[in-house]
């Protein structure tokens, strides 16, 4: 006799999420509906070893379930966004560069045995980025791009509500769409890189750049001289008092973050493109002139087909991300 | 009383594919599994308007069909390639800048009308791409980017085995990645588009301003004198016998071509990158340094994992993509 499977009798399923940085580790538990249920924020301690901070995250992970009033197998998975290289198919991070000892860790694995849980690992951006799509600033959106600036320059794309992987797991690399062609030094060993010019990091070399060239600028007064100590915030700051070269600084950045926009409303033409990073916090003053400057460079059906607007999620983009794409996409991290 | 559909009940199924150029008109009459049964060529005789241009291809439709022993209820539906913009999802021209009047051109509906065969209109690269993929250098992959080069550059990209589209219909625009900011003029109205570089017009266009900039080539020989009549062959001509200026200019064509690829395989990670067009005969002269172009601007994984290679299908290409995407992709264009 066939028993009927009633609504009731279903569980609510939660996940857990987790943003592995080199500083900090932010994690949530969610509902399938993406609800936060809990949440924790520690610092990582990379300088002990991947050891201890594996089983600082899965300690962690048990007793925010434990607090939630939930048990480890109300979880259906956890996601866990990890910074790149990493081969997301078997969970395993290839190296970490900002993590000493990070070189070939079987994240999934260890994570797994020591929680009981099933863990799928993903590309940190890839998380930020599907958060947003989920629930933040790209929702109700199937094509979404997404660019999230800090050191570096991370992306993130999303195609008919699926994440965008490639053949080997290594697409959306979007901080590496060259830009020009033999231009300044990358990070990565290349010349041209959207990320050496559309990063956090980059806004500073400029800045110091211009005045290393002699530009006077309140810039080198808020660093008292000490030029290493300019930042993207510092430039932010001259800005809003009109330095003229913070404004030139700040041209170039939004000018080359809209080149590598454009290329993606080119070849992708999404419905949004969220853009994730401290550096949304300078609002109309990023918006206005990089909405301006794409549209000098893309076609105008994907520019008018396309919103472009800052990442909604904050801090808890990473996690919750990783969260709803272990979810969502369970099959693909060998989860059932 | 259900009768039992068999095997032998089912006809075969043919589609006819139409690639409209500005000179020339190529269409094919294929089965479903993409073997050519007939097909035809003539010229566009685009000067006679677009209602001359479509009865005329209507025309060579229906005798096409008749001549290989087919019937019209035979052929499941017609593909035609055109050079956008265009409304694929409506089967409309917008505008096609090389054919005078072609404006608004309900192309699908006045096909049908003409011939009784659903007909599906497509982007003339994406074509050709498809094409590649279907029965060419792309066969039997999922993730093809292809890049078609002639007097522009024309892009495709077919991710899980589908051609990607966007939401307005104009994805895959990959010659108008910007890979040069604020570089060279392209014709699309923005500047430092791939299509500036790396078009047989780019390649052109590079010749002549280094002669006129004072380079002594045996190209000026080539064209006796008369720098308005340098082609992309001329200067590959003038590369076959060694000569410094055509050798700089192609270098420059490469790195170009290979910084579009580069950005694609980054980005999108798939298993081959195809390139066609007419400087695809220079084989290894072109592949050789535009592997190792490409090999330095991406990263390893994506770049080890997609074989950059030249179309096979020639000048058929366009028209049995058109067969191809419309055959199997027929749900998007309306098709039963």
């Amino acid at each position: 006799m066939a028993v009927k499977k009633t609504a009731k009798t279903e569980k609510t399923k939660y996940a857990v999420g987790i943003d592995l940085g080199g500083t900090n580790v932010v994690m949530v538990l969610v509902s399938q509906d993406g609800k936060i249920k809990a949440d924790r924020r520690f610092s990582t301690q990379a300088d002990k070893g991947p050891e201890f901070v594996i089983s600082n995250m899965a300690g962690n992970v048990l007793e925010m379930i434990k607090e939630a009033g939930l048990k480890a197998a109300q979880v259906k998975c956890m996601g866990i966004g990890a910074p790149g290289p990493l081969d997301s198919k078997k969970g395993i991070v290839i190296v970490a560069p900002n993590m000493p000892g990070w070189k070939n860790i079987k994240l999934k694995a260890l994570l797994e045995k020591q929680t009981g849980i099933k863990t799928g690992v993903e590309n940190d951006a890839n998380c930020a980025v599907y958060a947003e799509k989920w629930m933040g600033a790209g929702k109700n959106a199937d094509n979404v791009v997404g660019f999230t600036l800090g050191t570096g320059v991370g992306g993130g794309i999303i195609l008919n509500g699926s994440l965008l992987r490639g053949v080997t797991n290594t697409a959306a690399e979007l901080g590496h769409t060259i830009i020009e062609m033999n231009g300044r030094q990358c990070g990565c060993g290349n010349k041209g890189c959207l990320e050496a010019y559309a990063s956090a990091s980059a806004i500073a070399a400029f800045a110091k750049e211009k005045i290393k060239a002699g530009a006077k600028s309140a810039i080198t007064e808020l660093v008292k001289g000490d030029l290493n100590k300019i930042s993207s915030k510092t430039v932010y700051e001259a800005l809003l008092n009109n330095d003229k070269t913070a404004q030139d600084v700040w041209q170039y950045f939004t000018e080359s973050l809209a080149t590598g926009i454009a290329a993606s409303l080119n070849s992708l033409n999404p419905q949004v493109v969220v853009i994730a990073g401290g550096v949304i916090n300078a609002g109309d003053r990023l918006f206005v002139p990089l909405r301006k400057d794409t549209a000098k460079r893309a076609f105008a059906a994907p520019f008018n087909a396309a919103k472009i607007v800052p990442a909604k999620l904050g801090e808890f983009a990473g996690a919750l991300g990783a969260a709803g794409v272990v979810l969502n996409e369970s099959a693909y991290y060998g989860i059932k």
